[in-house]
């Protein structure tokens, strides 16, 4: 084994998930129980917080208050959208982070995050290589899109896909309680790939839940949803649909686009609204009462309902981006591989970074049905072990009970 | 005691809650178990289920399945939006009801609703009464809005609270992740009372909610919200604000008003999209990135996160409607007497149903802050005891277990 001391940094990026916080956990107890690293930094909103020298001392938390990390959801040490530059055309940031490690001997990187995050995790990762500087650099995955390459699943998207469902089977049974028509909307997140969307499928499995769901993997057609709709509304006087916030129209045009012009730091567009907008087009086409439900970002941070399954999967994501590292391994994100055959097994695994970054991972066209409006069984087979078990965190007076850190900065020391 | 036998008809009325099935089996549990009940009724969409001749057989359900009602949201026996004309004026439904009620030989009657619910079973009772007909006719309160004269409380209210507190504390974390600036607004039910706007203070009250919230109970300036949030906005990089989606300006004008025109079929003004209306004002005058959360259906439907306290206090007041009944009272609401000094203390009575019906009950003025814009400690410590306690109902495949009633009608038979 080839023996490196020296300091780590754990940040996190990109939009919080539930269980985040469990993997940072992961990554922050195993790093403080190992001889090798001598110090554990949380870098303040992911690598903004390196660039601006704002890093948090970890060893100076309470191991009590660190351990609610599993059950508050978000990102604790603070969150970026800060894209990288392409070091061939301007290396300040980089030479920038290499003077922190150099500070501060950082000799282990872990980050947290979705797929710009990977991308984040690579391009350091590659500038650290070709720069002579050792420093080991894991990859550890979130996202609730659970749109990540070279993974089974992303932490995170199961305890999103468990609200989903868990809200779905519950308007369900509020949308059902008139004897009057009633068509209900249900928009849930998801840019590019429709792994929230068709959770809702959950709902609709146990027996409550949408009549229709619409994903971003097949291409959207404004007259044939109406007449989906229609077909059920005249059949039951009842129609429950669930939309990805990334459906488009066959020129990739998103629908909910003529919403809003708005995009974030990645280019992204800003989605939302498209719940109410298709709530308007489709009274305007049947007569018929309508309410359009957005998500929103209950549907990320919604620790109440997380799966323990997914929290104690994302704490091993982190714990085994440690172990790799101070084996010796570098330049590789965590990743699950699963078998669902006779019982569901999950074990971490590593993937180089390179693969990972920058590519979104799409629900199977076969997943999907063939009228491209539900989904099929090898979903809900691949899905529900996800969802398995209560998250269970410690309350206050019946009330979520968040961990409460202190956040010393390192640079007031 | 004046001993009547007979059938019994339980109805559920108006907008369903977390627990309204809770009180429902409290009616029918209890009125399967006394020898004076002949029959046990349900009726489908509450009165109008009686006018059209459609009852559940409830002895033929299976106890265990009657049981999850417990943990089953929505109105299971379906709800309706009727309102009864003037017996003056109108007594054709009056007729139709006293000729079924003389059908299956009906001396009970137990209705579950909020205040248009309590005025339609006043007026039934004041009828059989007119009539010589004998008949017990107990209410049964429910009702989210929290707003019936006569009771400490509404079964319903407290477990849309804790959804409402319990979502806001994590909306708090997930809306402070990125150290650039974002105002949040959740817009949360309440037409004319503000008591499930006000709750969102637990969030706060726990450490993490709305630096502002605005009640109906306080007319709305649009100058001195904007003037509020700005300076929070201005001094922290942030601003959480929960509006209740009845707030009105000083003339009685809904905020939401220009939004939608529709009605439901009492003549309420069909409210929402009150939070992207205040989103995209607070986005023109600050030049902040905000963002609107409506939380819709889910506040009053979300019983994976009911309170345990709210849920065995709605069946109680089903109980004790049918012990009542049983015992020689009619014309009367189950309401709620409550202590909290030396802990918190519940017991059930008996108002006269012309008392409760239609009259909203508001939350008190001192309860409110002297600015209009946040709660007072006297609210926290009125709804903190009724929030207490985890539902904790049975789940399969770690998704919600609803009851599966088989609803037989009576006129199949």
């Amino acid at each position: 084994m080839n023996e490196l001391k020296g300091a780590c940094i754990i940040g996190q990026s990109g939009g919080p998930t539930a269980v985040i916080n469990a993997s940072a956990l992961g990554v922050i107890r195993t790093a403080l129980d190992n001889g090798n690293i001598t110090r554990v930094l949380g870098a303040a909103h992911g690598i903004k917080g390196v660039l601006e020298d704002r890093l948090y001392d970890m060893g100076q938390e309470d191991a009590a208050e660190l351990d609610l990390l599993k059950y508050t959801p978000s990102s604790e040490l603070g969150s970026c959208r800060y894209k990288l530059a392409d070091p061939d055309k301007d290396d300040t940031d980089y030479k920038r982070i290499l003077e922190i490690f150099k500070k501060y001997d950082v000799r282990y990187f872990f980050y947290n995050g979705g797929n710009d995050s990977m991308d984040t995790c690579n391009k350091i990762s590659k500038y650290m290589q070709k720069s002579g500087y050792e420093c080991r650099i894991i990859g550890v995955p979130k996202t609730i899109d659970n749109d990540l390459n070279g993974t089974d699943h992303c932490p995170g998207f199961a305890s999103a896909a468990k609200f989903i469902a868990t809200s779905c089977m519950e308007v369900h049974r509020d949308a059902h309680v008139y004897d009057t028509g009633m068509i209900t909307i249900v928009e849930i997140m998801g840019r590019h790939a429709g792994w929230l969307a068709g959770s809702a499928a959950l709902a609709t499995w146990a027996g409550y839940g949408p009549d229709l769901i619409y994903l971003p993997e097949v291409d959207f057609d404004m007259d044939r949803f109406i007449a989906d709709v229609q077909a059920i509304y005249n059949k039951t006087g009842k129609c429950m649909i669930a939309v990805s916030e990334g459906i488009h129209y066959a020129d990739g045009s998103f629908v909910s686009e003529a919403k809003t012009s708005a995009t974030d730091g990645f280019g992204h567009a800003q989605l939302g609204g498209l719940a109410a907008m298709l709530a308007e087009v489709v009274k305007s086409k049947t007569g018929a009462k309508v309410r359009g439900i957005e998500l929103s970002l209950l549907q990320r941070c919604g620790s109440h309902v997380a799966s323990k399954t997914d929290i104690e999967e994302a704490f091993a994501a982190g714990k085994a981006a440690v172990e790799a590292a101070v084996s010796g391994v570098t330049d590789k994100m965590v990743a699950f591989k699963c078998s669902r055959e006779g019982g569901y097994h999950c074990e971490t695994v590593l993937e180089p970074l390179d693969i990972v970054a920058n590519f979104e991972k799409k629900v199977p066209r076969e997943w999907i049905n063939a009228a491209g409006n539900g989904i099929e069984q090898p979903f809900i087979d691949y899905v529900l072990p996800l969802i398995q078990g209560e998250a269970n965190g410690p309350k206050e007076n019946s009330l979520p009970r968040f961990a409460k850190l202190k956040k010393v900065l390192t640079t007031s020391m």
